[in-house]
């Protein structure tokens, strides 16, 4: 068996730790010369393989690919891109096959979420539709922990322990200050869809913090909402609030869109923090403080959980050995074995059952009113944020890599998005 | 000389390293008890001590008085309450010296920023003024590191060091991200009136980031800007902006307030960074990301500067040293001995000179076009965010102490606020 080359990219927002499963896959397939000649990334997701602007990575030291391990974001560049079915739009498949071709390529390896395994699954059947023979592997990311099959998503347990760690840390700050100042902290979290970050936070009342929560899942109710604050800053003097970006009210409304315009006339400056924290403020008087954590909590390495590192790790190592083995058209999975102690295995998931299916919290995560977790959530949850992995620092700062991201020679002529 | 009781107290916005300082503080006097028989905090700050509510630091553990150096926020609680001067409000001090006296107090040590000094030099001339012996040192702490004569002020260092790699990797999220979606990110910081966290946020030019501050002490200049994230965006595809919230058109009004109105007509939702976003989003089109991280930076001790923490527990050791030497009115300091190697040392100031004067950023420490932090501010920042100093986790999160905070037995009628 002569060897292949193998297209790797990531895809979608990135995260605290796709750069680890990154190095799980280029690590892997170096210890495979024989049937894997060389790592090609695509730079900026798959719009480098349709442009043919392929990345070199045998260009880099074992030591930069190491230090992805400990590097967030994506290395390579990623994108949101969305391929179109074989039928609408065969230009961008046939476009991809001739790259392939031309550069040698048989293994197909995507690192992202729902949509990418969309993506994957359509490569994965080109051997089928169009007679050009790839294998094509789903490496699985994606802070929204929504991708069906897996226990968890590799990114989600960094995030999550980010903002449980936060929403600690600022409930020590807001309970000293309630006395005669800040009563309400409101804390605003990704998830459009899911509520899964939104979950971590509450974990926060293990430590005596009074913490609600606003899930996309669940409809905001606005009157048990103030009864609630009301009660927990009776009885604390405080109360934090984890407000999910997708929080919406009965009508289907993001609590974000609340028709916020500036002196222009401008639409929507705001998230759902500023929001939530002034109808609070409207309702019941309280002072409030809040923070939207955006990209720093899904950027932020230097505090992402080892357990998630590891998986991320893990998944992509898998998805090498996966291809070795002849498979195609998968997704490499975390398998839970046990919670106490904390035992998960690699499993596997067909991408016909992983694209296009998004996992939501199940409602008995939720507590009965909508505003907190569940001991059942809590057990699923822990396992996912333990251990610290700290980055190296130097001066002062995280000493992320940044790669060379050398060109491979362009063969074909080029090609317009 | 018969031991005296101490009482210790915690001012303002808290940090993550002000229980660092409460540590050394309690420490040291126990190391004393010939001359210090007790501490007693005040709960909520200086309140404690008008109403009598104060805690028995005796009833803590040396383990858990030990924890405060790694636990952020005010382990006592804080206050937002400034003493009036003497002629306009007497019947204050006449309660303090009620209340020092009836518990036996001989030794002050309040722990604040600016307005706390000026508080406590008040204190420190009781015995002049109304006849009462009390010796009143003051410990320095603030994020906005505006205090004048000290090098630096603990809470300082480790903002910086949170918002300098909060801001880092951001930055790697966005560069991944620049090529089909966000462009810019716009990260706002704390400093009403002092652009020093801000100025951290430059530090990341160092890594290649093309980074613009937007500081309070340089009028908003919008075409300059607007041209310089325009040049950043095409050269490197993005821009990373760090905006301080006390950040001033040339009229003196904030740039968060636009007037900003929601559907109903209410008021200023938005802070700094949302306001920023969207005006260059107008001007340039750009897709944008924002975040704001309020509490979260300075209560973030997950991430302090170990530089940060050894200082913050140094003050307050050098605070019960001085009093025990016979000092009164006198605040310690960090005295900068050499940059390179960095070397400090515990200085001494008077509190009449410290009271009610704020230190800004020097204008050689922004470049000409103040958009920019110089080498001359990067050779200031650096030693302040030196070092790691993680507290010790448990299933996850950070082990934080909370105090058992017993109140001391009263011996007064109360007294109306």
């Amino acid at each position: 068996m002569t060897a292949k080359n193998a297209f790797y990219a990531q895809s979608g927002g990135v995260t605290a730790v796709i750069n680890a499963s990154a190095c799980g896959v280029i690590e892997t397939a170096r210890q495979h010369p024989d049937q894997i000649a060389n790592v090609y990334a695509g730079r900026h997701g798959i719009i480098g393989a349709l442009t043919e602007d392929l990345i070199d990575t045998s260009q880099e030291s074992a030591a930069d690919i190491a230090a992805l391990r400990h590097t967030p974001s994506g290395a390579f560049g990623s994108c949101r891109y969305k391929l179109k079915s074989l039928e609408a739009n065969q230009r961008e498949y046939a476009r991809l096959i001739e790259v392939f071709r031309a550069h040698d390529i048989g293994y197909f390896f995507y690192n992202g979420g729902g949509d990418s395994a969309d993506t994957c699954y359509k490569i994965s059947q080109l051997s089928e539709t169009m007679g050009f023979p790839v294998q094509a592997i789903h490496i699985p990311k994606t802070v929204d922990n929504d991708l069906p099959i897996t226990d968890n998503c590799p990114g989600f347990g960094s995030v999550a322990k980010y903002i449980a760690t936060s929403a600690l840390e600022a409930s020590f700050d807001v309970r000293s200050m309630a006395k005669t100042s800040t009563k309400l902290f409101v804390l605003e979290v990704m998830g459009r869809h899911a509520g899964w970050i939104a979950a971590a936070g509450g974990l926060i009342e293990d430590h005596d913090m009074p913490v609600l929560v606003l899930f996309p899942e669940i409809e905001f109710d606005q009157e048990r909402f103030m009864a609630a604050v009301k009660e927990r800053v009776e009885q604390h003097d405080f109360c934090t609030v984890i407000v999910s970006e997708g929080a919406k009210y009965p009508d289907g409304r993001f609590l974000a869109e609340q028709g916020t315009r500036d002196a222009f006339g401008h639409a929507q400056l705001g998230g759902a923090a500023p929001v939530m924290a002034n109808l609070v403020k409207e309702a019941l008087g309280y002072k409030f403080h809040w923070a939207v954590a955006d990209y720093l909590q899904r950027a932020a390495r230097h505090l992402a959980s080892k357990t998630d590192v590891e998986q991320a790790y893990a998944m992509g190592k898998a998805g090498v050995e996966f291809a070795l083995q002849g498979h195609n058209a998968i997704m490499p999975t975390v398998r839970r074995v046990s919670d106490t102690p904390y035992r998960w295995e690699v499993g596997e998931a067909p991408l016909s059952e992983v694209a296009n299916v998004e996992k939501f919290m199940p409602r008995e995560f939720i507590t009965a009113d909508g505003l907190r977790i569940t001991d059942a959530c809590k057990t699923y949850l822990y396992p996912l944020i333990q251990g610290e992995d700290y980055p190296p620092f130097a001066n002062g700062l995280p000493k992320y890599v940044t790669l060379k991201n050398q060109a491979v020679e362009k063969k074909l002529p080029p090609f317009e998005l």
